[in-house]
């Protein structure tokens, strides 16, 4: 028999066992459901014993817990680390769910559940489809390890200096992430950079205490204005970073333009999307090259001051604002901080002074080349899977793990999973399609089928 | 006898009045502590009835009470209103006060209590001169008209109606006002201006929701950048307010910067106050005038965004500032209003809509001719007790009062009153000097003799 065919066979057993795993309250988050994470990791190992696979362990990590397992018996076949996680993002605000987000529903071809999409219906797949290859057709064509983490919703605290600590564990010669999506339900992508990022909060201090704006207005520094002078300067009206040296050391030319412009892009259906009338940006870029390759700095919050109804005739003598970057290809983290730092030094009013906090979540960017060996495999996937070519896509988010895959094991990170934008990952009634499911467990059985005729040396080649 | 041998004997007995009075708790911004302002009310009703003084009513308001008395037996001189109150501040933060703040303790000549200088020591003084010159002397030398108020610390909300509703009653040549503060412990001054207050909050609002910085980061308008910008564009970095027509309606001449530069300001000491090692300002003025003539515009609070510990990486799609600006004369409160909302309109970049909150709080500027006959008056009995003459000063505070007496009266407001600066007026430890209290004792008493000598007509002329 077929692994499709096993597949096949046991569907309805298959959808029930991911209403199960979606029962379990993951919330990484949430202290008091540190127990139900524990709880979702110990599934994944019962699962991955009954699917056949070995060295099934649930390590701790002083956090959250990882599970690992493998089933490598295809020698000088290419090794695969297959990715997921089995925690979810909190589910408030309840009321807006239309059902309880741990009580799944499955209604018209879609399964109703936190964590439907992001990850458990997606990170499900691959343990299915190592399931059916080896039990349908005997074996897998090449070497298989899989980590599951429990603390990607609070950003893998642990899971940098684990990955480290088990270096020769996890040895392979490229990583599938099932933690991801596609660009619709018939278009597949191939998603083949993330920007990285750079993080800092700029702390203005003025005179000794707050003071009555009437009485000393109009001659004593005002922190608030010293930081919108500074917060101001650092990126012209039309959305230009204007921080000296921000953009010096950044990659992008003609043949990132040409793999954009091969992207469509509605720009009414974007502005319409999120209810702006004119978008904003560095001039001489389009939308998606801005979105995708070109770094970008966003205020993330700003305080100081009176906050409250009414007036209050106050001199505020403290100011903060949080500011992140995203970064592209061969921008550094730690240099764009200290661009930062020195920038608003160089742009503060006389009178008050500067403190930073480098609140950490710094990250490099990722990007491969859309041609690597991995992609090739699955694109030739996708493209059977769907009927077209995928298309070469970005991302303007951070995805760490895929820099910390290629720090600590010199392996790609290639996304190989089937969310769709619309199913709510981070917000109420999140879901997962069911024929994603479906699609992904027969995705995976060929993706691993291909990158079989794969050269592991040439997977492993990182440029 | 004369009053002023009244007042030295009895000294002790004043004092021991002062501190019953301030063991009332008469905290306006408390509702817990209404009763309190109420019996502060009762208390003063009684004093000055037992003063001598006639037609004494305790008058509701709505909200805190208010106390009207008079003394009108002076046919054909000037009626002087006297205008003073009995409510306070709040104590807290409680545990910087050294001994309770509503046990007063009097120590090296000076009474320590929440209000001893503002403003129940000043407000009581007048009172006891009233006393003094009926029960030593006989009578009052002009007619004399007193209103105190229990809600000054809160913004007096009542007040301005009850005004109004009883302009008959408080109709008078000339207000002196028992609420205020003298240069220094050897220097007199006479403060003839005080600046108006426009206030308005901006409100911008970017996209439907907080995005995703990397999703849409570089692209969507970000609605704390467009408010950075728009604030920004208000003020040089140096401190001019460059909003368009702020300045057109702006009295201020040769004569004022005269008056203003025969006051001794010490700007290295004023920097150290308020530990700033650089002021700002508009150029082309000093300081002083900066904080006295010119009108200011500052940021009274902003916020938006995230303001927690740590990252997160939004794109905020709501921004908020509060401003205030100073006026003098002859800026309009609700003109400089409408040239922010029109200023914000045009400096906000694409992408973004704004509204805009008026919380109220608007007051003209005030500012009356320093040789005005009410000045000429107290200026030389404040020359008689300090031994020399008083500077004329300003104040950069808003003091709506002398602008609603002014508008419902016609009557000039002359602040005659002698708290200090260091007095602790909003803060822990207020004090007032027994050599303060006792001197304004004096003080009415000898300027009500002075506005006997001054045509009422004359008092009363507003240009």
């Amino acid at each position: 028999m077929s692994a499709e065919s096993y597949l096949s066979e046991h569907k309805k057993q298959y959808l029930d066992e991911l209403l199960d795993f979606l029962r379990i309250p993951s919330v990484s988050a949430l202290p008091a459901h540190a127990a139900d994470v524990e709880r979702a990791g110990e599934w994944v190992v019962e699962r991955l014993k009954g699917a056949g696979a070995e060295h099934v362990q649930l390590f701790p990590t002083g956090g959250h817990p990882v599970v690992y397992a493998d089933y490598l018996h295809a020698p000088g076949k290419p090794t695969v680390l297959i990715y997921g996680h089995f925690d979810t993002q909190p589910a408030d605000p309840l009321s807006l769910w239309r059902t309880p987000p741990f009580e799944p529903r499955v209604e018209d071809g879609r399964v109703y559940a936190r964590g439907a999409s992001d990850d458990k219906g997606n990170m499900l797949a691959p343990i299915l489809a190592l399931e059916a290859l080896i039990k349908a057709e005997g074996g897998v064509p090449v070497n298989v390890k899989l980590l599951f983490e429990g603390q990607e919703e609070i950003g893998s605290p642990q899971l940098g200096s684990w990955i480290a600590e088990h270096r020769d564990l996890l040895a392979c010669d490229v990583v599938l992430s099932a933690d991801g999506s596609q660009w619709s339900e018939t278009e597949p992508a191939l998603y083949v950079g993330f920007k990285g990022l750079a993080a800092l909060q700029i702390d203005v201090r003025g005179a000794r205490s707050d003071l009555h704006s009437g009485l000393y207005g109009g001659a004593v520094p005002n922190a608030l204005h010293a930081l919108v002078r500074i917060l101001d300067s650092m990126r012209s009206p039309e959305g230009k970073v204007l921080v000296e040296g921000f953009y010096d050391d950044v990659l992008f030319d003609e043949a990132d333009r040409r793999q954009i412009a091969a992207v469509p892009f509605d720009e009414a259906a974007f502005k319409r999307s999120v209810d702006v009338d004119a978008l904003v940006g560095e001039p001489g870029y389009t939308p998606l090259e801005r979105l995708w390759a070109r770094p970008t700095l966003e205020l993330n919050g700003i305080w100081g001051g009176f906050q409250g109804e009414g007036v209050k005739t106050v001199l505020p003598n403290e100011a903060h604002a949080k500011i992140t970057c995203r970064l592209v290809p061969n921008q550094d983290p730690e240099k764009i901080v200290q661009l930062l730092e020195a920038h608003a030094r160089r742009h503060a009013p006389p009178g008050v002074r500067l403190s930073f906090v480098r609140p950490g979540g710094g990250a490099r960017p990722y990007l491969m080349p859309a041609d690597h060996p991995a992609n090739r495999a699955v694109g030739e996937v996708l493209t059977a899977l769907y009927g077209r070519e995928p298309y070469v896509a970005r991302s303007g988010g951070t995805l760490p793990i895929a820099e910390l895959f290629l720090r600590e094991l010199g392996a790609y990170l290639v996304s190989f999973a089937f969310g769709l934008d619309d199913e709510g990952f981070h917000a109420p009634n999140e879901f997962f399609r069911l024929a994603s499911f479906e699609r992904a467990q027969l995705g995976y059985c060929r993706v691993l089928r291909k990158l079989a005729e794969a050269n592991g040396a040439e997977l492993r080649r990182v440029t």
